[in-house]
């Protein structure tokens, strides 16, 4: 769980920089006997695919995922699973101009003055590009978590100020938005329409509910569940903020009214606590929700100093999304897979 | 950074019940020769003791703190630092009704799914006295920090929906509500006090300021410098929520108004950020605020199920913290100091 | 599995320094519900104490274990499980001499070049004391590994070059050298006290034989079930070496020779293995033996030098074994066991 | 460190079976601003690779390593490095008579029973083939270690009972045995020639030698140096012992013959101990040897059972080595890279 590895028992390693050869991910620690769906990780690693619409950058990868290990037959061996995913449709050269500059809101400084070097090259190892990896070794999560009953769905609650106002979990994957609400889908792709050709970008909300986690996953004290998630989430570059439940809301509520009351059938009346207390999972549906900042790749022209520290004045030209919330969407639930799959394992050593 | 350990190289592992014998910390990885300031642990550990003003629980503990190894003279061996508490004002009389029932908000039936076994006393290991054992070792942390220059200040940001709308960090320690603005901590101790009298409680938000961690720290990609934190703050029962700079006011606006430029001297003209891009720190102030929940336990009569699913009312009448944000604001400084502590370590390792 | 810690899912971090308040450990992981046998624990703690016999330092520690928590009405609760053993016999007047001072065969040098401070009473931290932090640690180990039918034993299979030819399991406890042949323990005995009267130490060999592991257990590729064993025995300060099965000896056979056949019922013919191929257990009895280097503190005269580099000739007159083996070998069977206990976790997250 | 990761900051994951796709390993932490020697690598490589005399496998692989992430433009960038080794000449079919067989002296029945699936085709994830990602990322570590002045020399002690009895580090890579003694390489030769012809194979003692460490690196207590590398090296499929300095021959000395004096300048009189004294390197050369099964794959008729437990009756008639002495010996040395480089990092944090 610490650097590029995620996990403590179903643990995820990932690696590449978004102009070098590849990207890819390593899982240790799945279960062997599972049946690998290949369809399944290729629509998965199509729902985060760029090029699709307005509102996403038009770099073109295929992604195609190959399986190098840990799999034959397709079942899982219980050895390490190596998903690679090569990269094709690198614009190096968009990037020249920016080797000696520091972009406003990327984490070019920080790796600079961490390392000494970096691959500025589309972000390097800092670029969203980099979550394709996650999605493929979420899709290898979900599939465990499926024979476990266990549901993940992420949706754009709101893009530029846009809310959805209904949640019709059957819309999301029909509207570019990703939207629960087709009406709001429109008006968000509008807000991310416009941002773009005023050459900016918009922000948004994300949330996410899973369904089939029975009451008992989490580990006390520092591995609650939430806590854990929160890690998975906030291990994104673009989310800014978590809250689980009422959240920020719950700060503004007696405590009469925050409890959720039990019921006989060790069901709950309501769930202002997001289906975690204490950290550990209460058997109620867990939701989430993630501030998402607007993408800051933008071609308005921004002040920002080189590596000698001159003033510079930058347009980022790449390609960019102007909202990232759509596609981050199955990266969500990629982390919040591999999240769970991790819990589900660890909970089956917490009894005699 | 699994169960009941947090950390990579600054590794800290906890342990104890609320009214077994004692609590503690064992904190491995503290670099040889650091000065220990025993005066500064016991007015760290003062700061969290329950019993000092109407918004805390009566409970009595002295919280001496015994150091067992890995300090010599007061300077540290690099040997495990241990850190022990012994329990003393136990109540657990105020308990033995609760053996049965699951109390409302708290984390009693994931426990019980989890283990099949419980300590309900007091809420076991559950319960927020859990965090003196943090506190003892956050301490330790900030003495480490302190040869750094780091600086950690929370404070209350909002309790009972009342707002601290300066920031006064002089005033902070002076008022019970820990707020920084001395006209809003009268009001916050009023709706506290009011709730009490209801018997019941409220919630409220912390918010948390570094100063003087210079840019490069925090690891790609899932260790982010934010993605622990959020790990370290989310692993407190009490908190719901946690957001970074502008957090979720950030997912409302476009790109353009949410970078933060740089200019020379590699400073920033503002901190939408919060201090970290990319999981890197920026070498900006690192901020960020935390929802707090209303304490669970409420002496106002509830619904709820026990042990064998049968209909209960139930009145929580242990001794209580109306709200838990003016003694959670050391345990949230102390989760800060060992997050950073752990990182300041790890960077020594980042380049050749 | 750094540093002071030890295991991935059983997983224990030990503290103390010889001559500091106290030793311990702090199991984490160790699974609900299981009943809690302070009777044995006591009597493995007997079994490392010092003072028992001729062959030992006089030392004389109670070594009372005091449990602080993880355990309610002797059942574990799934919490982690402290383990407190207060120092009470130090004569760190013993040590002033040596505060300056190198001791040959010691790790006084490596000590003080590693941190730049050390704490020399008693060896501090790295003195063969902190075991019986591991060996109350390995009874909890132990208890488990009972539920599941497993059994070590470990036993002197020489010393000072006097070898036990029989393996009568009932005699181990019933002679100071703890050799399974009891007229081989006579010699040992009068090797180890002709060392001793002579001023010097003698050293030795340990097997363990551990029955009732399933075939399965151990993980590719580097946590080899008998890597792990190894990692944990190394752990032991006086322990030179190891060896699995016929060990060396195979380095001189061919294949044809060294190969276990396997017959119906899934048993083996032979056991040169030692009851592990390619790290994983074969259902065969694990067969391993361990170098015991001659305790370094003899009270002849030896040359060394002292921190400023100076000559100093040195007589080490504190109290210490004569021979560490019989008292070694608790801790070895305590290394084992909590080695296996880990083992026997992670296999439940084999399968599907 | 568990399962297939490896190390606790300098951290390689290794993935792969013999038959699979690739395999390759990815090393997390390795300090930014390395130069890669890409020609050293692919020198090592050579090393480790099958087909180069009588003495080895006559199975033909390039054994080429694609670099896929963490370098650019030859230097290291602080990301992971993903090392790639495609498969090439797999005769599968030689293993089709294998699939359901347990052949002895191999893993497959281990893996049976631990996964309940297996891939036996060239022995999966067991394979010694899996030790060449181990090789491609020593060489890394090697690559950092020589920036540090470390060196780290194995070489064949032992073959078929024959001993090098002069140890001309210069000879080792001359001669198809690596034995550091050309007459002794003559005889090696020949055993292992005679052995093969027979349809058997045999085993030996590899010896490792490394100086440039100073006085410091290990940690207390589990991780002590010689634990960590005797972890790593038992975690060689063929490995089954291992003794540090004078070893198994320690156990029948005196203290006062054992211990190493120090000698002005912090030098040592004596090397018994093998460069390392309570887990921590003392500056002298550090020395191991290693204890070498005789290749389980002989082609001489052996008696074993198949998954339904029957008799059978098996000649192994793949492509493997009569001794794996002269290939494992690049392996060993990798381990040891590996192990040093992460001991190297860590000892940055160990003071103030």
């Amino acid at each position: 769980m610490s650097g590029n590895s995620f996990g403590v028992i179903f643990k995820v390693t990932t690696f590449g920089e978004s102009h070098g050869a590849a990207l890819g991910a390593v899982i240790d620690g799945v279960p062997a006997g599972l049946g690998v769906d290949r369809a399944f990780l290729a629509r998965e690693m199509a729902r985060r695919r760029p090029g699709q619409s307005q509102l996403a950058t038009a770099r073109r990868e295929s992604d195609a995922v190959e399986i190098l290990s840990g799999v034959r037959d397709d079942v899982t061996l219980g050895t390490p699973i190596t998903l690679l995913i090569r990269n094709a449709d690198q614009h190096s050269a968009d990037y020249a101009a920016l080797e000696e500059v520091f972009r406003p809101g990327h984490a070019d400084y920080g790796y600079f003055c961490k390392y000494g070097v970096r691959d500025a090259r589309g972000g390097g190892r800092a670029s969203g590009r980099e979550t394709c990896a996650r999605v493929a070794a979420g899709a290898v999560a979900k599939m465990f978590l499926r024979t476990l009953g266990v549901n993940i769905t992420a949706f754009a609650a709101e893009i530029g100020g846009v809310r959805a106002e209904t949640v019709d979990v059957s819309e999301i994957e029909r509207n570019p938005a990703r939207s629960p609400d087709a009406e709001a889908a429109v008006k968000m792709a509008e807000v991310a329409a416009a941002a773009a050709a005023a050459g900016d970008s918009v922000g948004g909300v994300v949330e996410c509910r899973i369904s089939g986690v029975p009451a008992g996953w989490g580990e006390p004290v520092f591995d609650k569940l939430d806590a854990r998630l929160a890690y998975a989430m906030l291990g994104l570059g673009a989310v800014k903020g978590i809250e689980f439940g009422d959240g920020f809301a719950a700060a503004g509520r007696r405590g009469s009214e925050n409890n959720d009351p039990m019921s006989p059938g060790f069901t709950f009346a309501s769930n202002h606590a997001g289906g975690i207390l204490g950290g550990i999972s209460t058997g109620n549906e867990i939701v989430f929700r993630l501030a998402v900042k607007p993408t800051p790749s933008v071609s308005l022209p921004q002040n920002t100093v080189d590596q000698a520290g001159n003033v510079r004045q930058i347009r980022v030209t790449g390609r960019h999304d102007p909202c990232v919330v759509p596609r981050i969407v199955p990266v969500v639930e990629a982390m919040a897979a591999l999240t769970l799959a991790d819990f589900a394992l660890m909970q089956r050593c917490a009894k005699l």
